[in-house]
């Protein structure tokens, strides 16, 4: 698959993907920075690579790569202690590359998402995850809910953004031990099924006259929380 | 101006330009909603309302409406206590549109604007914000160092969002008081004299390779941590 823009073909390049890396495509420009150095680069108009990865958004560079190598959703529940982010059909490319990223920068052990009525890790979200998806792990579930029910029977505690009379603030749980944060499709939110295999629904406050947070702002104030108050833990005698 | 999309014209027709709002225009499934029966609709093809708003993103409705009301920063440093949100040459509509909706969540007084070099309240800010421009005071700077100086004679303290060796993390502080919390461009950060025009910079932990979050989950994080803390402050004895 082709990899494009510049954050997404820099992060490829060292990445579990890097050695699968052939020829990079890149603008004159580009084409002589120093991270590129140690690496195969052909220089090409910007209709060129236009062409090869077929999106406006290279940047004027791209590369071809293995295909995304997920992993199981069983691996990732291997973890010592778990903090798994899951993502229930969501289907915005933006928005899953936006809570990679997110993800990422917080340490999560990594991500699930749904197999199907969702988003994939196709270029475009390599490219709005800034690369984090390279160095992320990100599994595929067949079916979510069953998916937390395994996680429970693994000693994980699924915690689901929600906006429902059984929430509790978001800053009431410790989020101790191994934790899954579940977030829903932007204007959609939890399907039923998966809120009811979660062990505790927790909710942002809103202040103002709108009614939800957009899902990034969510997973930004939300996976922070739990990074901030697991290190608290940590840092306890 | 025309605003279009579902939530941004729901918002309209609730907010501050209100009682500016002409004939709406709806594709027929839309505009027999219970939301929109106390108000003038004409029914149109999905192809009128993209000629009339200039945009295919209008999800089947527009409005005319008054020009956007900004207001002017002092009016936001009247505030009695100021939770204002600065931004610093945001350029991107989508990011504009998502930080203003997280501020209008977390209650915050305001969000100041550069007049230059960043993008204005657009039909394209209104849709992403959901509309919650409309409840939210807005006001433009023509110089936003010479602001937070200005919010600094007014008794707030401003916290920059910044990567940087002087920076402290954003749980640290209390965040009691006046406060303007500062971001920069995705990509850029803060421009140099805004940062020094700071009282303080706050960064977010980064546990993963990736160096910078976006900057729509890093408002989530820290707007939600400021409005957290300042409740606590607001509720103890």
């Amino acid at each position: 698959v082709i990899v494009y823009g510049r954050n997404a073909v820099r992060e490829a390049l060292r990445g579990r993907r890097a050695a699968s890396a052939g020829e990079i495509l890149a603008i004159d420009s580009l084409a002589r920075e120093p991270w590129l150095r140690d690496h195969r680069v052909r220089v090409a108009t910007a209709e060129v690579i236009e062409r090869a990865c077929g999106s406006r958004e290279h940047q004027g560079i791209c590369v071809e790569v293995a295909g995304y190598p997920y992993v199981s959703p069983g691996e990732l529940l291997a973890a010592k202690t778990p903090f798994i982010v899951a993502l229930d059909e969501v289907q915005d490319p933006q928005n899953l590359g936006a809570i990679a990223r997110t993800a990422e920068c917080v340490g999560a052990s990594g991500v699930v998402i749904c197999e199907r009525r969702a988003a994939a890790v196709t270029a475009a979200v390599c490219r709005s995850s800034a690369g984090a998806v390279e160095h992320l792990r990100i599994a595929r579930a067949g079916n979510l809910a069953d998916f937390l029910l395994q996680a429970r029977e693994a000693g994980c505690w699924s915690y689901g953004a929600a906006i429902s009379e059984q929430a509790v603030d978001y800053t009431t749980p410790d989020y101790r031990g191994g934790v899954v944060v579940v977030f829903g499709a932007e204007g959609r939110g939890l399907r039923r099924r998966v809120a009811e295999c979660c062990d505790q629904l927790v909710a942002m406050p809103l202040r103002g006259r709108i009614g939800s947070l957009n899902v990034n702002a969510a997973a930004g104030a939300l996976l922070y929380e739990v990074l901030h108050r697991r290190a608290a833990l940590d840092s306890a005698p």
